[in-house]
């Protein structure tokens, strides 16, 4: 399995804030594994929402991290930095990275790496870290689903709606969902959502009212934020759970605190990127434990939308903003 | 001990929702002790904030509760329902009762009734039961508040604020807390509070981040809401948690969730008084635990502002209303 590394290879760079057209490949060092660290031949990388934020200019790297987007790559191990013990040059992960995943070459601490699940291609192993480990922390960790429960993802046929409603699932709850569109609902309920509410014919906020007697739902995910924050309270059951992991519709939200209290509501949220190793290291854990089986069986898993070439990531960046898709945008970086 | 129990009572009515005059002496029949409960003979009675607002018609008793107002008693156990076992006629008892405090007698399941610390008289005993339940379920159980920790208690001088800077201090926290005046804030420190801050003069966002190095506080108990929601927001450190329990300012509160996002703030709340009788229950099993130990070596003590006798409810309410108390307001039953 050795094989030669270059000393520089093709990434897409931010050549200035905007639309997607300023993503354009760029010559960059090869990054050299420190301590503990992977260096990976990149196969393929997923495109997510922060993605365009960071184009965006509105989403800065965390310090220490590449100023090249993209958050999870697949790929082959072709060099480790010292004191490396889990994984092998030669060996096929893949992995949550802070940035410089749109690049022939990255380097990831190697507890934030995963084995590809068997049965796995690179396109499908780049499209799970993100929205998995987003999930898992914040449907799971924060937000406390039990199996039983009634869960809401909004975006239901976005990637962290698609890994989510499956997950849920998989886990045992209720799931309600989002989508804009009814085809994005029909592909949630094929996906395993029990409820998939199209917003723009329907309130969901009566939609599930009526579907939970009026009880309401345990735990809601939202990315919406904005009006749909006071909804998402309406829409909860007395001590119902609100994760907040993004806000499409806006940070500003009105809401009435009396409900948040009567009902003993909690509303929280996370980021996940600028988070230490170690953190992400316990994630994956957590996950190759009690998820990754579930990828193995194909119980679950990651819902492809469409491929493009690494040097094609701007159109990647126009369909992920065009809100057209369902599941996953990868880059093929083979 | 044996003592004859009349068949009508003198308490407090609420004539019409309104201002403090609408609070009248009437006459009630006295109520029978169903199974597990205890009739008391009510030496002296609570008022909180909760009352004024079942006073002016925006607070109804929760189901099955006396339209009387009032939520925390000090008595002698007069009477017994079937079935008790931890109380016996002639003992002396503090409660947490869902209404029905105004009054000569009142009914309360021998659960959410506790003896009185040893010390204490009936008045400073009344003053216990609706403070210390609501801090130490949402300060320590909800908020999580531990040891080395940073505590912000809003209102610092009201019956809540003054209970909530004793517990938090005893139980190893660093307290800050605002109040309205120069007197309310040395009142304030001297309770054990390591900073009260005269918020018609100070910023406390401002002056949290000074005395924080930038950290923030990571638990705030608050009952302004309103514009307070984004200040807490502000005021809160990483991974910070904000508790809910009244809304002073108004319940519209207008907020930058990406702060609670980015900081991954838990923003929760509650009301005690529709609880049930087993919830409460478990407050009180914890409370004699862990708190009456601390009430009785006079580690923690309530405040007493005024002492009005029943028939006078109204200038209670009226105090109350005025804002200039520090401590608790307690009515005279005897």
């Amino acid at each position: 399995m050795a094989e030669t590394i270059p000393t520089t290879m093709t990434a897409i760079e931010i050549t200035a804030p905007g639309g997607p057209l300023v993503l354009k490949p760029g010559e960059r060092g090869v990054p050299a594994p420190k301590a503990g660290e992977l260096l990976i031949k990149v196969r393929a990388a997923g495109v997510n929402r922060p993605d365009v934020l960071q184009r965006q200019g509105f989403y800065p790297p965390p310090a220490g991290a590449s100023d090249i987007p993209g958050l999870e790559i697949a790929g082959d191990v072709v060099a480790v930095g010292e004191g490396v013990t889990r994984f092998r040059v030669g060996e096929r992960v893949t992995a949550l990275v802070a940035g410089g995943g749109y690049a022939q070459y990255c380097v990831v601490h190697e507890t934030n790496a995963l084995p590809i699940p068997a049965g796995y291609g690179f396109i499908e192993a780049a499209a799970i870290p993100e929205t998995y480990f987003t999930v898992w922390h914040n449907v799971f960790e924060r937000g406390g689903l039990q199996s039983g429960e009634t869960f809401l993802v909004h975006g239901g046929s976005s990637g962290i709606g698609t890994t989510a409603i499956q997950l849920a699932k998989a886990f045992g709850a209720t799931v309600i969902t989002t989508a804009g569109s009814d085809e994005k609902c029909e592909a949630c309920q094929k996906l395993g959502a029990d409820r998939a509410i199209n917003y723009r014919n329907e309130d969901f906020v009566e939609a599930i009212k009526e579907m939970t007697g009026g009880k309401g739902v345990n735990l809601t995910l939202d990315m919406v934020g904005g009006d749909y924050t006071e909804r998402n309270y309406e829409a909860a059951a007395l001590d119902g759970r609100i994760v907040q992991i993004a806000f499409l519709n806006g940070t500003k939200v009105t809401t009435d605190i009396s409900k948040l209290m009567v009902k003993r509501l909690t509303h929280t949220g996370s980021t996940l990127r600028n988070r230490p190793v170690e953190f992400k290291a316990e994630i994956a854990r957590e996950l190759e434990l009690k998820v990754w089986p579930l990828l193995i069986e194909r119980r679950v898993a990651p819902v492809i939308d469409m491929i493009y070439p690494l040097h094609e990531a701007w159109r990647a960046h126009e369909r992920i903003e065009d809100g057209h898709h369902i599941g996953k945008i990868v880059l093929d970086v083979s």
